[in-house]
C-alpha cells in the first residue's frame, strides 16, 4: 500500500500543526495525537459520551468514529470523535478549534512522550552468541532388527544407535521409556524417536526420557511459567525452534484469599491452608496449560519440561513449602534454591517424565521472578553496567553486569497498583491510562484502555497525570495545587484540592473522577522509594547514576511506563531514554529462556551464587535518600539535568 | 560345659568303629552317624515309622529318639531311634547289629563327606578393604536459629551446618526434605538428623533425602531382595553398621502362573497379564516387607533405599517391563540396565523418598541375580581365578577375577529341582536329602528333610544318591543297574530296573519310593550339561580345571551339595574341597552388599560392563564335551584323578 512502511505503520498528519507521527494501525486518533504531542479535549475517556474530541478527517481512512454527538451531515462533512477513530491507513486530520479551545496544538517546546523500547528477543542472536542450546532435544534412530548375532538388548541398541547415528554418548535410560521400548521399537520397524533431556550439569549425561514410534521429531514442546501474585502466565514453548508458539493467562485462583503475599502466607498458616494455596495456584496453573495444548493442538505427551517463576512466597505455595517465616522476623524462606523436581510431584498434569524447574530466589523478597528476569534480560550476560527494576508493589532492584550484580528490595506501596489513590484501579478498561492537558484552558485529554468511559486512573495514568500537572504548573514540586488557576477543573474536595478528570455526566461511573492531593502525596511516598533504593543501591556499589549504561524496565507497569514522566516525576533516575529497555514480564521471558536453553539453566545457579543481597533498611543513607526525594522531581534538582532544563524552559 | 567346644558343637563317638564325629547342638544322630561314615539302616526316613535305625546311647544324653517301635524296657536300656534322636551334648553311641545289619561300619575307605565351605560374610574385613561405604548416611547437625544478621533460608543454614559440623558439602535438598524442614529444625531447638544418599559416581553430590527433628542417627534402614522364580527373599540391613538385621522368605505370588519363568513371559504376554505378574510380585515382597518391618520394630518411613536382583524375566516383570522377546529367539531383553528408580514408582510401599537398584543382568539368561553373586561373593575383587556356579534349571556361570570376567548360561532342565524324576521333589519336609547305604546289604540310610516320613527326593538327595549307588557298584557309570546284586531293593519296574528307597509301609505315602534308571538318566543329563558348561567356559577362555583356584557354588542347590558326590557323578570339576565356598544365596548376598556400600554400587556397572558373555550354544565344543559328561563321572577319567583313585580302591 502506497505510504505504507516496512513495520505496517501509517503516517498520521494533524492539522493545522502539521505535526506527524508514524503508528501501528489500530491505533485510536487520541492516541496518536498524543503522541504527536496535539492536544484534542477528551473528558470522558472513550465511546464519544462527551462529543468533545471531534477531529475532521481531510485526506485518507479512519475506521469508525461515529457517535450519537454527531449528526448525520457533521459525519458527511468529516467529523470524527477521535477517541473511537482508528488509524487504518496514512490520514491527514483536522483538531477543530471546538475541541483545541484554545489556539493552535500545545506548545512546540512539549516533546513526542518517549516510551522504553521493548526488548525484541531474537533467538537467532541467541543462536550466535552460543546461548540457544535446547535443554530437550529429539533424535530420530534408524536402528535394524536383531539377529542371532547381534541379540543385544532393545535398550542397548537405542543406546548404540544414538551414538553410531548422532554421536550421542553416555545416554541414561528412564522407567518409562524401558516400558514403552519394545513395543515402540517394533510398532514403524525399528525407526524411532527418542527424546534426550540434556544434563544442567557441563559434561553430565543426557536422560533418554520418551521413545514413540517412527520420526515424530517435530512435535517437542515445553512450559514456561510466571506465578504472579495476582497473574499466572503461561507460554507453550517448541522446544525444537526455541520459539515461544502461545501465551496465556489468568488470575491467580489464590487472589480470592487476599491481593498480597502476607494475606496468603496468613491462609497458608491456617489448617489446610497450606494445601489450599497450593491447590488454587496448581488449579491455575493446570487450567492454563489445558487451554494452551488445546488452541495450539498439542498432545499433553508432548511437554516434556516446565520452568516455572515467582517470587518467594508463590514458589512456597507453588511447591507446598511452609511460607510462615517469611512474614516474621528475620524472615527466613525455606529454600532459596529448589532442586528439578517432577511436575507430577507438585501435581501439575504432565506426563510421569515432565520435569519442573522452579526458578531459585534470593531472599524472602527478591524472588525468583527477578532473577528469571535477570536471567531472560541477558543483563548478567551483558558488560554494560544495568539497572534493572521490576515495579510492583514491592520493587525489586538489581544492578551489576556480567562480573558481578547486587540486588534490594524496597516497599514501593500500592499506588501504581491504584492502592490508595481514590480512583486508583488496576490496568483494565476504562482506566486512564495516558493523559494530555491543554495548557491554556487546563482541559484533560484523558485516554482509557479500550476506549471505555473513565472509570478511574491505573498506574501508567497516574504516573503521567501527575508529570503533566507538575511540568505544566498545576502542582508544585511538594504536589500542592496551584491555588490560582482559573479552571472549573481545580477545586476543593473533600480530601483536599483536586482536579476532575472526568465529569460525572461523562464518566464511566457514577461520580466525578479526580486526583487530589493526597493520592498526589501517595504516589510521591511511592516514586520516592523506588528512586532511593535505585539510588541507595548504585550508591551502595560505589557508582553514580551518571554510571548506568543500562536501564532495564520489567513487570506490568513498566510495559506502559512512560520515560519522560518517569523522569520528570523523579521515579526514575535520568539516563537518555534510548538506554532504557523494556523487557515486558521479565519473569515469563526468563522462564522461556530456561526453556529454551541449557546455557541459561546452568547459569542461573552462578548467578544465585554471586549475587549479593543489599539491605535498604539497614542502611541510613536510604532514609536521606528517601527523604531528599519525597519531592518533584528530587530536592537536588542537579540529579535530573534534563528534566529541570526542559522544566525551566516551559515555566 | 565340659568337652563342649569353642564353637558350641558336641563329640559324637560311635562304637563298636570308634569313629567320631563334631556335630552342631540339634542335629539327628542319623546325620552325624552319616557325616562320620556310619552306616545305620534308615528307611523310612524319620518319625520312627520303620524302626529301623535302633542305637544304644552309651553315655552322655540325646533328647528325643522314643518312638512306639521300642518298648519302654527297651528305651530304659538306652535304645533309641536314630532319625529322631537329636545330639545336645558329647555322647557315645552303640550302633546294633539290627541296624547296621551286617559287618561294622561301612568300610574304612569310605571318606568322610565334604561340603562346601560357607563363606562368611565380615563387615570388618569389609571395612579393611575399604569397600564398607554406606549410600545411606545420618548426619546430626546442632544448628543455631535464625537472627537479623544471620537470616538465611533454612536449607542453606543446613548445608551450612553439613559443612562445618561434618565437612560436606555440595548437598542438593529433595521437595519432600524441603515440605518438612522448616518445623523439623524448629521442633527440637535447630538440632536435627539429615539423611545424606551418596551419589553413586565419584565426586557426585550427595542428596538430602530426610530430615528429622532431632538426632535419630542411630535408626538407618534399607531392605536387600532376592526375586527368584519360585522364593522371593528378602531382609532388613541396618545403614549404620552394614549388618542384616533380618530376613524372611515367601513363595513368589506368581508361582500359580507356572512355575518357570517361560510360562510366566506367557502369562506376562496375555491382556493385562503384564500388569498382573507386576502385582504379584510386589505384592510378595510388599508382604515381606510389612514382616521385616513389623518383626524388628522398624518403621516404613525409616527405609531409604532397597536393592532388588533377580534373573533377566524376574526383573522386567518386577519393572513392568514387557518380556516378550526373552523367550524369542534371538532372546533380546527390553534392557540390562536399570536406573535407580523411585520405589513407588514400581508400586512398592516405602516412603517416597526412596529409591530402588536393580541389579543390571548381562543377557536374557544370564540375569541380575548371577551378577549379585559375583558382587557378593568378591569374586570380581580377588587375584584367584574362580568359577562360580549358580545351579538350578537353568545354570549359570561365571569364571574370572578382577581382571576379567566371562559368564555362560546352560539348561540342566529341572533335575535338581526334582522335575523329570519319578519321585522328584523340591526340597520340603519328607525329601531325602541325605543317603547312605550299606555296602554288604545295600539297605538304605535316608535321611530326609525335617526328620519325616520320605515322599521323595530333592535335588541333593538325588545327587547323594547316584553317587553312592555309583560308588558301591549298584549302578554302572553309564547309570545301569547291576543287574546280579542280590537285593530285594533292586527289582524291574515300569520304568526299567529300579532300586527301592523305601517301602510303601514305610512311606509317608501310599506308593514305594524309588530311583530308576530313568531318573537316573535324567539326572546323568542334567550334570553332563553343567559340567560341559564349565569345562567349555573355562577351556574357552584358555585354561584348564587345573587352573582354578577357587570355586564358588550359589543358589538353594548349592547350599545342600555333597561335594564329593558332586565330583564322584562328574557335576562339578574336580578341585581340593577347601577350594570350594558356598555363598547362599548369590543374588540377596549382592543386594545386602549394594545396600551397605556405595563401592559396590559404583563397580557394578563395570564389572557388567566388562563382562563378556559366551554362547555356549554357538559352540561346537559344547556339544562335544556334553556328550563326553554323559558318563559318570566322565568318559575322560583323568579329568577326575582323586575321584577314579577312590572308586578303583574300593572295588
Amino acid at each position: 500500500m502506497n505510504g505504507e512502511n516496512a513495520k505496517g505503520n501509517f503516517q498520521v498528519i494533524f492539522m493545522p500543526s502539521g505535526r506527524q507521527v508514524e503508528v501501528e494501525s489500530g491505533v485510536s486518533v487520541i492516541k496518536a495525537a498524543r503522541l504527536a504531542g496535539v492536544h484534542i479535549n477528551a473528558s470522558c475517556g472513550g465511546s464519544g459520551v462527551c462529543g468533545k474530541c471531534r477531529i475532521i478527517l481531510e485526506s485518507g481512512t479512519l475506521a469508525g468514529g461515529k457517535s450519537e454527538k454527531l449528526s448525520e451531515a457533521e459525519y458527511e462533512e468529516g467529523y470524527r470523535q477521535a477517541c473511537i477513530a482508528i488509524i487504518d491507513g496514512n490520514v491527514t486530520l483536522r483538531v477543530t478549534a471546538e475541541s483545541e479551545l484554545a489556539a493552535g496544538s500545545m506548545a512546540t517546546e512539549v516533546p513526542v512522550r518517549h516510551q522504553a523500547r521493548m526488548h525484541v528477543f531474537n533467538i537467532e542472536d541467541l543462536k550466535e552468541e552460543g546461548v540457544f542450546v535446547p535443554p530437550i532435544e529429539k533424535r530420530v534412530l534408524h536402528l535394524s532388527a536383531p539377529t542371532h548375532d547381534d541379540n543385544k538388548a532393545d535398550a542397548g541398541r537405542i543406546i548404540q544407535g544414538l551414538k553410531n547415528e548422532h554421536n550421542e554418548r553416555g545416554m541414561i535410560t528412564t522407567l518409562p521409556v524401558l516400558k514403552k521400548m519394545r513395543s515402540a521399537l517394533r510398532a514403524k520397524d525399528f525407526v524411532v524417536t527418542v527424546t534426550l533431556s540434556r544434563s544442567v550439569s557441563e559434561g553430565g549425561k543426557s536422560h533418554i526420557v520418551n521413545i514413540q514410534p517412527g520420526d515424530v521429531s517435530h512435535r517437542n514442546y515445553g512450559l514456561a511459567f510466571d506465578i504472579g501474585t495476582t497473574t499466572v502466565h503461561g507460554s507453550l514453548v517448541d522446544h525444537q525452534t526455541g520459539k515461544l508458539v502461545a501465551r496465556r493467562a489468568d488470575y491467580n485462583a489464590q487472589i480470592s484469599y487476599g491481593e498480597d503475599v502476607i494475606s496468603r502466607i496468613v491462609h497458608a498458616e491456617k489448617p489446610k491452608g497450606l494445601q489450599l494455596m497450593h491447590e488454587l495456584v496448581i488449579n491455575t496453573i493446570n487450567g492454563l496449560i489445558a487451554k494452551l495444548l488445546l488452541k495450539n493442538d498439542v498432545e499433553r505427551d508432548e511437554i516434556t519440561s516446565i520452568t516455572l517463576a515467582g517470587n518467594t512466597t508463590m514458589t512456597h505455595l507453588l511447591l507446598g513449602l511452609e511460607p510462615h517465616n517469611i512474614r516474621r522476623a528475620p524472615y527466613v524462606p525455606v529454600s532459596t534454591f529448589f532442586p528439578p523436581i517432577r511436575a507430577r510431584d507438585i501435581d501439575l498434569e504432565l506426563p510421569l517424565r515432565a520435569v519442573a524447574l522452579v526458578y531459585p530466589s534470593i531472599s524472602s523478597y527478591v524472588g525468583g521472578d527477578i532473577i528469571a528476569g535477570v536471567m531472560g534480560s541477558g543483563m548478567y550476560r551483558t558488560e554494560a553496567v544495568t539497572l534493572y527494576v521490576d515495579i510492583g508493589t514491592n520493587a525489586e532492584i538489581v544492578i551489576g553486569n556480567r562480573d558481578w550484580l547486587v540486588c534490594a528490595a524496597c516497599s514501593a506501596g500500592p499506588a501504581f497498583e491504584g492502592g490508595g489513590i481514590t480512583h486508583g484501579m488496576r490496568a483494565a478498561a476504562g482506566a486512564i491510562e495516558d493523559f494530555g492537558l491543554n495548557p491554556a484552558t487546563y482541559e484533560p485529554m484523558n485516554i482509557t484502555i479500550g476506549n471505555k468511559p473513565c472509570i478511574g486512573i491505573c498506574g501508567s495514568g497516574l504516573l503521567v497525570i501527575v508529570a503533566t500537572l507538575f511540568e505544566y504548573g498545576v502542582i508544585d514540586g511538594k504536589g500542592k495545587f496551584n491555588r490560582n488557576l482559573e479552571t472549573p477543573r481545580i477545586r476543593e474536595g473533600r480530601s483536599g484540592y483536586e482536579y476532575v478528570l472526568t465529569w460525572e455526566a461523562e464518566a464511566g461511573g457514577d461520580s466525578d473522577i479526580v486526583i487530589n492531593e493526597v493520592d498526589i502525596e501517595n504516589f510521591i511516598r511511592a516514586k520516592a522509594a523506588i528512586y532511593a533504593g535505585c539510588k541507595t543501591l548504585i550508591e551502595g556499589v560505589g557508582l553514580q547514576v551518571t554510571d548506568l549504561e543500562q536501564i532495564i524496565l520489567a513487570g506490568a507497569f513498566g510495559s506502559y511506563i512512560d520515560l519522560d514522566s518517569a523522569m520528570t516525576v523523579g521515579l526514575l533516575p535520568e539516563v537518555d531514554p534510548g538506554r532504557v529497555l523494556y523487557v515486558g514480564n521479565g519473569s515469563l521471558l526468563g522462564s522461556w529462556m530456561s526453556e529454551m536453553s541449557n546455557h541459561i539453566r546452568r547459569d542461573v545457579v552462578e548467578v544465585v551464587r554471586n549475587m549479593t543481597s543489599f539491605e535498604l533498611s539497614e542502611v541510613t543513607d536510604f532514609k536521606d535518600q528517601y527523604i531528599g526525594s519525597l519531592f518533584l522531581p528530587h530536592t537536588d534538582v542537579s540529579l535530573f539535568p534534563e528534566t529541570s532544563a526542559r522544566l525551566k524552559k516551559s515555566d
